[in-house]
């Protein structure tokens, strides 16, 4: 996002916003991306298309930032001194509805991401990029304290464990992720392959 | 699939079964699932759609076995006498270019899937749960053997994290799984988590 287009979206209240997101992610499930037009929006959310436009740019960044609305906290917000602490923090705020809700549109939007380089990219620079950036930071802090060793070749593998956990789980048993799994499984096998 | 079908299969020749796999394979990524018919198939492989619904009982179950093919052992084959071994043989006979492709060709069933529950059941019956069977021997030997502690916590999360890594490498760096990616990986996380 242009500095420019940022502080033309702070004009309107987090609350307009937040009630905005809430309306894209309802059209989502509803009608999924590719039938999901900028018009419905404007209607459901009793705003103009040019509004739109201008406060999110496009169609796949005003979905990338509705989906990121739907995280409790920001990775790289949570630091609690210790990477126990930081993993258990994320487990804690992770809520059971809400991921599988977001279980269940994030396969919705697969075969969109595979179809629009711009969901895509918008994807990886407003979700995912920003937490694999926070989960780094963790770990790093985690290095720098001497709770994990420098040279641990988990380290560079911890996003891929935990991203894959969030997809394999739904794939092998049917079921989406929910705080008890995410934790036991961050004790498992997360904490073992660090040396923690 | 019953007796009766599998008879009835044994009837045509390895090369033959091949030919046909390879067929599904080039037309699902020609046109994709939702759009492939046994039509097609047919007049692809120059056989009656009465032979083929005879022979693999559906398109779903087609599919699945065709997919099945491409992969070079099945896991319930592998027993070297060590985990270090089984998993070591099952990283080399992992083919870079073969991975590429089925990682393609599966992005692209992703939609299909969600879709079809008769596609869903026939991969998890005929692609899924044989694989996750022969992982499962595998650690169960290594646990006979003493290699792994039976209580060890990540004895359950292995095929999470292994089959995570398939799907949140291309997520996460853009790029398919290849066989070093494969080997660092399982060195660097499953066995530390093991402790082997």
């Amino acid at each position: 996002m242009s500095d420019e287009v940022s502080s033309r979206r702070s004009r309107i209240t987090p609350e307009r916003e937040a009630e905005l997101h809430g309306a894209v992610l309802d059209l989502l499930r509803e009608v999924g991306y590719e039938a999901l037009t900028m018009d419905a929006v404007a209607t459901r959310t009793r705003s103009s298309k040019a509004t739109l436009y201008r406060q999110w740019g496009s169609k796949p960044e005003l979905v990338a930032r509705a989906l990121r609305c739907t995280q409790p906290v920001p990775l790289a917000e949570i630091d609690t001194g210790s990477l126990r602490g930081d993993f258990g923090l994320m487990v804690q705020y992770s809520d059971d509805a809400q991921m599988a809700k977001d279980t269940a549109l994030l396969r919705g939007l697969a075969h969109a991401v595979h179809e629009s380089p711009e969901l895509h990219k918008a994807l990886r620079d407003l979700l995912v990029e920003p937490e694999l950036n926070g989960m780094q930071l963790m770990l790093q802090r985690a290095v720098e304290r001497g709770e994990v060793s420098p040279d641990c070749p988990a380290l560079e593998f911890v996003p891929h464990v935990i991203v894959g956990a969030f997809i394999a789980l739904p794939l092998i048993e049917d079921r989406p992720v929910d705080r008890a799994f995410l934790g036991e499984f961050i004790d498992a096998v997360v904490f073992p392959a660090l040396g923690v």
